[in-house]
């Protein structure tokens, strides 16, 4: 294991030290763990929360800020925040408004934020909770009843986000975040694992001729094993999975082309180059694209293709501002 | 060699395709070759062009658009652009108040610029340079006569391209250019090497318990080769070299860590939470921080820290708005 690193044992700490040491002016640790919320709270709205194992960065404290999530958890490497650590958060954001906790599809993330809103609601606060499953790759997997939660989960922030900042009710920007999962599908591919500094080693080996078609973001076991080949090949694959499992021709998408951490952009733009020629062969027309780091994996090299069905409503919270340490969109474009 | 490609011949128009198709809103590419335009033109300000090898993604092509570049011009990987291509990005963007050419110094770079201006004076065009060296590893290069150009080159991107957007004459503009460049110091180091995709083999081998402190962005070799150590000690030699160059204490600065293309995000911010002890032990005051993929080496895992040295004018600048693809400032803040 060769890594920018201290002890494997501080790597959670120490990054989220250096996160906030880095962004005064967007986010804040508290106190009692590591639970990063922005530097001023923001009132009279609902408010979002986050979070999951960490090693998926900018995933999810960098989209903390204006027009996205008000907390995020991160839990240990590829581990899930504790009950606790997530009843924290929501008390600190809480609003009369209500909180939406927005969840990746995995078993224990599930049940740990489910437990910190019963304790939340103990204390009268009002919450709801959505659950991103945006992963087309298999049914169930390691750590999931169901299908996963990746990289889709980045359009929820935005989305449901920029629908709180309106002032708009917990029960409306619950439905509009349901209705973006319901309209968002990924799928990924990795060439090499990654390791958890605390593990030591790679999660798992794979070939120097080999590829994992459908891996999640755990490194977790994709639909098959394959030879290596062309990057056209790669897009091709993926975009039969996700387009046959939604009906996206005619409509109009927001494209998110991600890196799992050791892609270079070179890679991810030349990847692009063919899915955007797929996309219109297919009558899909991309009204805007999203190319980098959004939910990665560790130093994986690997992506994914996230599709986001739009529709007016949709489409103007997208281009609604932001203003977060990860993602910022200036507001106001056509 | 295990990439997301096609054909290795194929990398750099496969990616200023992908690039130009993702961005459209942002980029033009001209149908002469690989010279990347704003999409509209920007006409009554000086007009900024930068270039270099293709690799270092999002460089240059990333920082075209609204504060920043009008144009960028990429040559194959690690290849400067040649004298025609950037003489016809000069001639796309020239506007009567002239054309400012940010070089990063190379060798190639600086003779191919410098022709370029040549030509474009010819055509009565208005032509000033500045060279970037930034790098305080080592005194000339494999490829470098004195210090290399690397990631400061984004805040010369940053401040002058502010600067012209203000309207300013061609000489205000390299003059605040050129100050940038006195008051900006980087210096960076590589756990691995990266494959240049033509190539197919590393540029150079290295232990799996060495690194290479100093390291260019091309993989030139640096200071010396070392035994792997804690990040928090290779962040001390760091800017044990960086402040012995040049005296930030007292001074308000810029700082970037930036990663070669395959450090994943957790590493530099734990990478950050000691660099910002170091500086404030230092009496060296961080006055705004970048973090992320500025200046790549392929899929380097490696790291580079830059400072810049702030005065009103730069802070000002620095602050002012930027809507590029890889660099997004809102402006107005204090």
């Amino acid at each position: 294991m060769k890594k920018f690193i201290n002890l494997p044992e501080n790597c959670e700490n120490e990054m989220i030290q250096g996160l906030v040491k880095a962004f005064p002016g967007y986010v804040k640790k508290l106190d009692c763990g590591n639970v990063i919320v922005r530097s001023e709270k923001k009132r009279n709205k609902v408010a979002l929360i986050s979070g999951g194992g960490s090693g998926h960065e900018p995933a999810h404290a960098g989209y903390v800020g204006t027009g996205m999530l008000d907390c995020a958890v991160p839990g240990a490497v590829f581990t899930s925040p504790t009950p606790d650590q997530i009843y924290e958060g929501i008390k600190a954001i809480a609003t009369p408004e209500g909180v939406l906790m927005i969840i990746k599809n995995y078993t224990g993330d599930i049940m740990n934020f489910e437990m910190a809103q019963e304790m939340a609601e103990m204390d009268d606060i009002k919450v709801a909770g959505v659950v991103v499953d945006d992963d087309v790759a298999v049914q169930n997997s390691t750590w999931t009843t169901g299908r996963r939660g990746v990289a889709g989960t980045i359009f929820v922030h935005k989305i449901a986000g920029a629908m709180a900042e309106t002032g708009a009710s917990l029960e409306e920007v619950e439905r509009v975040a349901k209705e973006t999962i319901a309209n968002v599908r990924t799928m990924g591919v990795a060439l090499t694992p990654c390791t958890v500094p605390a593990a030591g080693t790679p999660g798992f080996s794979i070939g120097e001729d080999e590829l994992e078609m459908g891996i999640g973001i755990h490194g977790e076991p994709g639909v098959n094993r394959q030879k290596m080949k062309p990057v056209n090949e790669i897009i091709d694959e993926l975009l039969d999975h996700i387009l046959a499992d939604l009906d996206f021709a005619g409509s109009e998408v927001a494209v998110m082309l991600n890196s799992s951490g050791g892609t270079p952009l070179m890679e991810l733009y030349i990847a692009y180059d063919h899915l955007a020629d797929v996309l219109a062969e297919n009558n899909v027309k991309v009204y805007r694209s999203y190319v980098g780091e959004y939910m990665t994996s560790l130093e994986m090299q690997g992506l994914s293709v996230t599709l986001l069905r739009l529709n007016d409503e949709r489409k103007a919270l997208l281009n609604a501002a932001a203003d977060t340490i990860a993602f910022k969109e200036f507001g106001g474009r056509s």
